[in-house]
C-alpha cells in the first residue's frame, strides 16, 4: 500500500523559521519519520515538497495511484480553489493535515478551502498530526 | 494516567440518528471502544456525556485531575463560549474531535469557539479521530 | 395519538411578564387550553416546560414516542444548534411556535436555528398559534 | 363575514411545477378547497391569483371591504417594499401563508418584508396552512 | 414648459393611510396643489400615479417630451433598477421626491437605487417637497 | 422548433439611450436579426418585449409550447425572484443574455437571480449574444 | 424671522475646487445669494462657516435663538455622531442641504448621520437647493 | 433591602484560572466581600453561582423578591437570548458587571445580549465592580 | 490626589436637551457634584468640557498631572481614533464614564474606540456613574 | 486569423473527473473539437493547457499575437489578480468560457476576476461555450 | 522651493508616548531632521503640527503656496472625510507619511481616507520616511 | 552590501501595457536605474523577475544571503498568503513597493497580504519608490 504525502509552500524551511509556530523538527527529518511511521504502518510513504502551486496539482492529479493522500498545503490551503478541485477529482480519500493550530493564528487561516472535499483534517499536533494521517489513511482507504 | 474523553450533546444518539452522516457505532460500543484504545495506550480512560452545557463545564472543572481531555463538545463547539472558557481555564490539554467532516456541512458548523484554545483538533474520521485523539494525548500530553 | 408541546426558556413566566408581547394568558391556563384542544382533536396532550436547554433536549430524544412535537423553544429559537440536532434527530414532525411575531421584533429574533428542520412554523397568533399547531400535527404527522 | 385571498406570481401553476416542492394540489383545488374551508367557518372566502405585483397591491387596496386578508405572495415576499407598505396601510389584519418551508430552502427565501405588518405568519404546511389563516382570520379580525 | 410629476405604489392611499407618517393631504389635493403651483412657475404640470412598476417605466419613456420629471417612485425606490435604467435612458433631469424622510425610518428605506442617476433629491418635506422640485426643475431644465 | 425570445424592461429602448452601453441596434432590428438568424438554425423566432415583470411570467408560462427560451431580463435580471422561480418552473431550457458586459458595470447588476436556474449565460457579446444563444438552443433544447 | 445657515469645512474654498462637482459660485456669493433670498422670504439669513466640528456645535447650540437651521455639514456628514447630537439636541428644525448629489459620489458620502435627525433634506441642486431650504424653513418652522 | 449577586459560568474558578486577566480573589472571598461591602450598605447580600444557563434563569425568575440584582454572567452574556429574556421580564434593576475589561478581550466578547436590557454596566474594574454595583442598586432601585 | 473629569460635546446641554434621555441634572450641578464626591474621597477634582475634539485631546496630554481621568467623551466616544490614541499614550488610568446606557441606544453608539485603552467601564447609572468612577480612581490609581 | 484557447488548472483531466459536472468529452477531444470548429471560421486554433498561474501568464503575454484569446481559467477564474492584470494588459480582446454553469455551484464560483476586462462571457454550454467563443472571436476581433 | 510638514493628532507626544510602537525621536527633533534634510534638498521645510482636525484642514487650505505637502495625519488618516476633502481640493501634491507599520496594528489603522488623494503614501520607517517623502516631493511636484 | 530587488507578475510588462497607470519605463531601465541607484548607495542590487508565485516564493528563501530585499509583489500582494509567509519567515528585512497608489484603484488592490510583514511600505511614486526602498533598506538593514 502506497501513500503520497504532499507539502506545499515553505514547509521546506521547517525547522528553521518561526520555530515556535511550527517547531524545531527540519523537513528532512520529518521526511525520515513519515517513512519510517510508514515501515511500521506497513505503508511505502512518498514525500513530495513544493512551493508552486501548480506543482501540487500536477502531484495531485498522479496520485491517483496511491492508496491515499496526506496533504499539508500550507499557505495554499487558504487561498487555492484549484488546489481544491484538484482534490475532489482524485478518487482516493485524502487527509488534511496541519502542523500548528491554524485556528489559534490570524483569521485569514480560519477558512481552508480543502476541507470540505478532503476526508478528514488533522491540526495543531506537529509532526505526530502526519503519523495520525498515515493511520487514518491506513485505516480507512479503500485497498 | 488517566484521559477524560467529554461528549456533548445528543451524541448519546449516535448510531440511531442520521446514519449516513454521524455513522453506525452506537454510544455504548463508541465507549467500549475508547477503553479498550486506552488500555492498547496505557491509558485509563474514563468517558461521559451530557446534554447539558452547564453539566460539561462542571466536569471540565474536574478535568485538572486527568493528564488531557479528548473533547467531543458537539453543536456546543459552535455556540459555547462559556466552554471556551472553561476549556481555557484548564491547564492539562484539551483535544477537539468532530466524527463527521463538519467543514463539509452548514456553514453554522464551519466555526469553533473551541478549536483556538484546544490542543489540537482531528476531524472527519469517525470512531477512529477518538483513537486518534488519546493516542496524541499520550504523546503530547505532560505526565 | 400522543402530542408532545414543549416550551422553553421563560414561558413559565407568560401571562405575569411583558403582557403587551405575550399577551395575558398564563402558563398554566395555556397548558389546559392545550389539553382540551387536544380533546377536540382525539389526541393526549403532554405539556412540558423548562429553562434549561439541556432538559429539552432530553426531551426530545423521548419524543420518539409521541406521534408528532409541538415546539416553542422561546428563546433558544436563536441560539442553540444543540437543539436543531435534537430535532433533525427526531423521526417525528416538529411544529415549531411563536407566540409572538417574532419579525416584527429585534434582528436578533428573526433567524431560527430550528425552522428549517421544523416541518413547518406558525407564529404571531398567540395561544390559538399551538391549537393550530396541533390541528396541524393531527393531519399530517403519520400515525 | 369575508376573506380575501391573495396569492402570488406563479401560485397559478400550482400542481404542475415543481411538485416536490409545492405539492400537487392544483391552484383551483386549492381555491375550492379555501371556499369550503370557508363555509365550514362561516366565512365568504374570495380568492385571487396574479404574477403582476403591481395587481396585488391594487387588490390589497380593496381589501379594506373584507374581514381579513390571506396573503401568499410567493417570491414577491422576499423582494416588495411596495406590498409590505400595501399591507401596513391596511386595517384590516393580514395573515401569510408559504407552502413550503421557506426556512428550509435558499437564503433569499428566508427574509420576508411582509412578515413584520402581518398580523402572524403560517409556513410549511401546504395547502392546509390556507385553513388554518382563515380559522387564525375568523377568530382573531375583529367583527 | 411641461412637466410630469410620476407617483408610485400606495401613493393613491394619500391622506387615508398612516397619516403620521404621510401627512393628511389626499392624492386628489396633491395633484390639485402640483397644478396650481405650476400655473404660478409658468408650468403645465401633468400628475399620473401608477401601483404597476412597468406602468412608471412605461411613463418615464414617454417623458422624453416633457422638460423634466419629478418622481416619487415609492416603495419602489429602494428595490427597481428597472426604473433606475429608465431614468438613466432619459434626457431630461428628474428630480426625486419623498414626503417623508426616509432617513428616520426603516433601514430598508435608506437606499435608492434612483439617486445616483437623478438631478437631485429632496425629502421629509411633505407636499412642499414637490413644489420646491417644480421650482428646481424649472431653474435648472434646460428649455 | 419554435423559440421564444423574451426581452425585459428597458430593451424597447435599445439603439435610443446609452448608445456607449448597448450599442446602436434598435429593438426593432434586433429582433429583426434574431428572426433572421433563426430561418438560418431552422427555427421560427418569436420575440417579445415588455416592461412589466408580471407580464414576463405570464409569457415564461406560456414557454412551456417553445423548444426553449432565450430570455435577457435587463433590470429584472438582479432583483426578481419571481421571474426565477417561472424559470424554475419550466421544463424547457432557458439561455440568459446581457448585450453588455454586466460584470464591467455596478456592482449590483454582478448578481443574478436567474442564472442558477438557466441553463447557460452568454453576455458582453451585443445582439451576436442572441445568435450564440439561439445556436445554444438549437443544439442543447430536447426536440 | 431669523435663519442660520451653517456650512462646515473645505466650503469657504466653493467655487475654487472641483468646480466639476461643487460649481463655480464662490462661498461669499453664496452668503449674498442668502441674504437676498433671504429678503424676499422675510427672513434674516446669517452664515456662517468652519472647518472646525467643534465651532459647528458650538454655533448650533446658539441656534436656539433662530426660526431654523440650514445645515451644509460638508464631510462631517458622513462622520459626525457630535453633530448629529446636537442637531438632536436643539428644538427648532433643520434642513440638512448638499450642493452635489452625494448619492453618485463615493459610497461613504452615501451616508448621512445627520439625516435621520433632520426635517428634511435637500441635495444635488447647486446653490438653488440653500433657496428651497430657506423656503421650507420659512413654510414649516413653527413661528 | 436585599441585593441578590448572580455569577454565571466558570466564575467558580475566580482566582485559580487565568489570574493575569481575573486577577487573584477566588470566588469564596469575593462573596466574603460582598456580603461586608453589603452590611455598610444596609444591604442583605445573596450570592449564588452557576455553570448552568438554566439555573441562572430560574435564579433570575425568583429575583423578583429582591430589590435588584447584580450579574455577571461571565460568557452566557455574549450568547444566551433566554438570560436577557429573563432580565427583561423582571421588573427590579439588574446591574451588569464584568471583573475584566471586556472590550480589550476578544471581539466576541464586545457584544453583550443583556446591556440593553440592564440598568447599567460596570466591567473592567475587579471585585471593585460589584462594590458599585451594589452602591448603584442601592441608591436607584426603588425601596 | 488631583483628578480630571472630562466631558466631550454636547454635555453643556446637560439637563437642557433630550432630558430623557440624560436626565434633569444641569451641566453645572454635575460639576458641583463630582467636586463635592472629591471631597469626601479625599480628590481634588477638576471638571472640563469641550465641543471640539482636538481640546480634549490636549487636555488629555495634560492629564499627566492628575492621578486619573474620569472621561465621557459623548458622541466621540464612537467616532475618534485620535481620543483613544491621546487615552494610550497616557501612563495614568482613565476610566469611561456614560450618563445614559449606551447598549439601549442607536447601534452606532454600542461602539467605543476609548473602551479598550481605559481602565473600566462604567455606563447607565447618570451621574452616580460619575461618583463611582471617581471612588474607582481613587481605589485603583496608584498615587 | 489566428485564435488561441487556454486552459487553467485540472481542465486536462477533463472527461475523467467529475463528468455529472463537466460532461465526458476528454481534453484531447476538445482541443481536438476547436481545431475543426476552427477551420470552419477559418481559425487557425492553438490550443493550451497548464494548471500553473505562471505558465498562463506567460501565455497571455505572447497572446498579442492571436486575434483573440478564448480562456477557461479554470478555478484561477475566482482567486488570481494576476490573471486579471494579464488580460487588461493585453490589446486582443478575451473571450471567458466556462464549462458548467458556474452561478449553480458554490458561491466561491459566483465571482470571477476576470469578467470585467473580459470582453464577454460564456457559461453553462459545455463544450459548445468554445465553438460560440470562436465564432464571437471572429465576429468581434478586429482584423 | 517650499514645502509644508504637516503632523496630526497625538504626534505633539513623540519620542515621549509608546515609543515600542512610534520610536524614540522627540517631536522637536524630528522637525530639526525634516529642516536638516530640507536644506540638502534645496528646499524650505516649514512644520506644524496640531491636534485639531479643524486646524489642519486650515493649514491645508493654505498649502495652496508650497512646491508641496508632507502629511501625517495621525489618527485623522483613519476617520476623516473632512482632510480627504482638504486634501482633494489642494492642487500640489500630497505625500501621505506615517512612522509605524500601520498595516501591522489593529485593523482599524488600515484603512486611510487619504491614501487615495494622495501622490503616493510611504509607511513604517519611522522618521526616515519624512526625509523620503521630502526627496519624493522634490522629484515630483512641478515647479 | 547586497540588495534583492524582486517584482512579480505582469511588471516584465512594465512600459507596454496600462501606461497611463504604470508609467513608460520599461522594465529593463527600472533594472538599470535599480542597479545605478545602488552604485550610489554602495548596494550591489540584484533584480529578478517572475510571473510564478513559486518562483518568487523559492527566490525569497535565497534572500537569506541579502542585506535587504525590495519587493513589488504585483498582483499577488492582494491574494498570496503563501508568499506573506515566505516573507514572514527572512530574518532580513523586506520594503514593499508599488509602483501606482494602489489605494486611488480598485477596492481588492487596497488590501495587501504582504504589508503586515514588511519593514514598511512605498507606494504611488512609480519608479522613484524604489529608489527611497534602497534607501530605507541601507539606513534601516543591519548590516
Amino acid at each position: 500500500m502506497r501513500a503520497l504525502v504532499l507539502n506545499g509552500p515553505n514547509l521546506n524551511l521547517l525547522g528553521q523559521r518561526e520555530t515556535s509556530v511550527y517547531g524545531t523538527t527540519t523537513y528532512e527529518s520529518l521526511v525520515e519519520q513519515c517513512r519510517s511511521w510508514g515501515s511500521q504502518l506497513q505503508l511505502l510513504v512518498e514525500c513530495r515538497q513544493s512551493n508552486h502551486e501548480g506543482q501540487l496539482i500536477d502531484w495531485l492529479h498522479e496520485a491517483q495511484d496511491f492508496a491515499f493522500v496526506v496533504l499539508n498545503a500550507g499557505a495554499y490551503t487558504h487561498t487555492s480553489v484549484a488546489l481544491r478541485d484538484a482534490v475532489a477529482a482524485l478518487s482516493v480519500p485524502v487527509f488534511e493535515v496541519h502542523l500548528s493550530n491554524v485556528f489559534a493564528r490570524e483569521e485569514f487561516r480560519h477558512h481552508s478551502f480543502l476541507s470540505p472535499v478532503c476526508r478528514g483534517v488533522i491540526c495543531g499536533l506537529g509532526p505526530l498530526g502526519y503519523r495520525l494521517a498515515l493511520q487514518a489513511g491506513q485505516a480507512l482507504a479503500s485497498h
